[in-house]
């Protein structure tokens, strides 16, 4: 049934119910009333969702199928997310574990404009892994933050990204800051990147996209869960020329990751997807991490390739490790890592940046 | 600290870890680097997310109270759903559980502008409970909609809410459905309100609720976890006749249902929300669904009372229950328990609204 969306979730059930609650799962997730209650064949036929099948995945956990027809999609990135996971997410007890989706449906949100190879044509890095860092704290002004990327630039590194938490407050406006930070880095002449990240309503983040725009800046940073997965991909529709980094704020739901950022973030738009690596601030597992860098990066319905971007609490002296463990295709974020440096940030800034360029890539 | 925000999270941890836990989570939530990395005076000592206080509250899990400075928000409801709960989000073992706002950032927001007295209101129902039921299955052509929507009207209901899996669809495009279901109401001459869902992103949202002002509707449906809380928040405000029934759709997370509905989303301009009552299709205590009531009525900063919706698999005979549990100031929404009755769905709807005006309310 190629026309249909497949999603898989993994319910937490005991095998006597398990039956029974797949095919409520199905109902809630589609036509949500009785079904015996709908008198409209096409609607039976066509719009409630069917289990496809259901597997014994071990402790007490099982993975139902179930298809869903793409027509109730309707073109909408919120309501593609709405019929996966809308009611279901209130579920304690359920995770949405994958899906797969018509190419039509896939080909028509269109994934990166720019991916991988564009994200390197920027830096003029065309083989290497990437290197990124972070402008923190928030509460610095623009000037301190405009100081600090410069020393970033100056120690060669190809992306520097706002802290998320860099929105558009009272002691640092947005456009201030980027214009700030624009200024000092167009001055040192380099090929060095500023994301600057976008907060708001959808007109708010338009607004912030031509001010980076007309500073010259061809990328930034957006919180697709918090902007809402709609208001993310119009963004994208509507800045071809504009690379979009996704952050994974707010996305820390019962959607697996691997799906939420490798797929649905990628088919939306997203150039490269920030997540939380293994063994940081946070509790993902190395699988789940190679899970979600190789979703990225899959060929898929000839999507452009995400550039994952494992972060949270990264160090240099895990450099050698992880790109072992992901290999070229990939930017690294060290944010904090390379602060703490304080006023040996240039230097420790450029030691990463010659290890990453030194390091022997199979 | 009038002018920081209090935030109180759930944290499963041992005791020996809980302090260092809770630092780490003060941390993550503002500056998100290493404290002694920052040599900034003012970022130190007031944008530093500061832990308040620390309590056992049993089963390994403890509640920890953390200020955040309100400046950080920029009057932006995306940003402060950031602040609060953006990378924590990711960490399972925590519950954002409650938060303590300043009164200039909840008067800013500002609330309902409607609410249980405006919703009253426009149905002519001073004091009573209102009623609600949902037009359903998604499927289905405007005209079959309307044709139901009908049959509700002249069962005397008060609000008739689209199902929230009707987007704009090919088989059920928005301005035909709204055109249909609005022109059959006005035929029937009645009260009764027609609450249509929105979709999309801001720009949809607006046009559809263009649409639906064209057409003689006052109220409107909304997930705003699916639209993004700042895009809610501006449709809100660029609608000042316009009532917003707010759904959960894509709310299961781990933000105390309390909060994000009776709360946040009464904070952002919910006149009315919907969630999953107790006993239904959904996990939620009755103490779950009473806080949420409570908080969505309480007198909290000057904002109008915002009317709790239960719902999710509720049928006519737990009304006198309802009821008593709730007490009049609530709209009882109940969808498929009403389209059961098929051929009777007018009989069975008027059954249902004058049992609601029939009953003594205390």
């Amino acid at each position: 049934m190629p026309l249909d969306i497949q999603a898989t979730y993994h319910v937490r059930s005991d095998a006597q119910s398990i039956a029974e609650r797949a095919r409520a799962l199905a109902v809630e997730q589609s036509v949500e009333m009785p079904v015996d209650a709908i008198d409209d064949p096409t609607v039976t036929s066509e719009i409630v969702g069917r289990v496809l099948d259901v597997t014994d995945i071990g402790n007490g956990m099982f993975a139902v199928r179930i298809a869903l027809a793409a027509a109730t999609v309707g073109g909408d990135a919120g309501q593609l997310i709405n019929m996966l996971f809308g009611n279901t997410s209130i579920h304690d007890d359920v995770i949405l574990h994958d899906v797969e989706l018509p190419h039509a449906l896939v080909a028509a949100f269109g994934g990166p404009r720019h991916g991988l190879d564009g994200l390197r044509w920027r830096v003029k890095a065309p083989r290497r892994a990437l290197t990124c860092s972070a402008l923190k704290p928030q509460g610095l002004g623009a000037a301190k933050l405009a100081d600090l990327a410069l020393r970033f630039a100056q120690g060669g590194i190809d992306y520097i990204k706002d802290d998320h938490g860099l929105a558009n407050q009272a002691y640092s406006p947005f456009v201030a800051r980027v214009e700030a930070i624009a200024a000092a880095l167009r001055a040192h002449g380099t090929v060095t990147r500023y994301v600057p990240s976008l907060c708001g309503d959808l007109d708010a983040m338009r607004q912030q996209i031509a001010i980076a725009a007309g500073a010259g800046i061809d990328i930034v940073l957006v919180a697709p869960m918090i902007a809402g997965l709609a208001n993310f991909h119009r963004l994208m529709r509507e800045h071809p020329d504009m690379a979009f980094l996704a952050h994974p704020a707010l996305a820390g739901s019962r959607m697996a990751p691997p799906l939420l950022f490798g797929k649905l973030f990628r088919m939306l738009g997203a150039d490269a997807v920030v997540y939380p690596n293994h063994g940081g601030r946070f509790g993902y597992s190395p699988e789940t991490c190679r899970a979600i860098a190789r979703a990225a990066l899959a060929d898929w319905h000839g999507l452009k390739p995400c550039v994952p971007v494992p972060a949270g609490g990264m160090t240099p002296d895990r450099l050698s490790e992880m790109l072992d463990f992901y290999g070229a295709d990939i930017m690294l974020l060290i944010g904090g890592g390379l602060l703490s440096a304080r006023e040996r940030l240039t230097e420790e800034t450029a030691a990463f940046v010659d290890a990453v360029k030194a390091y022997r890539y199979g």
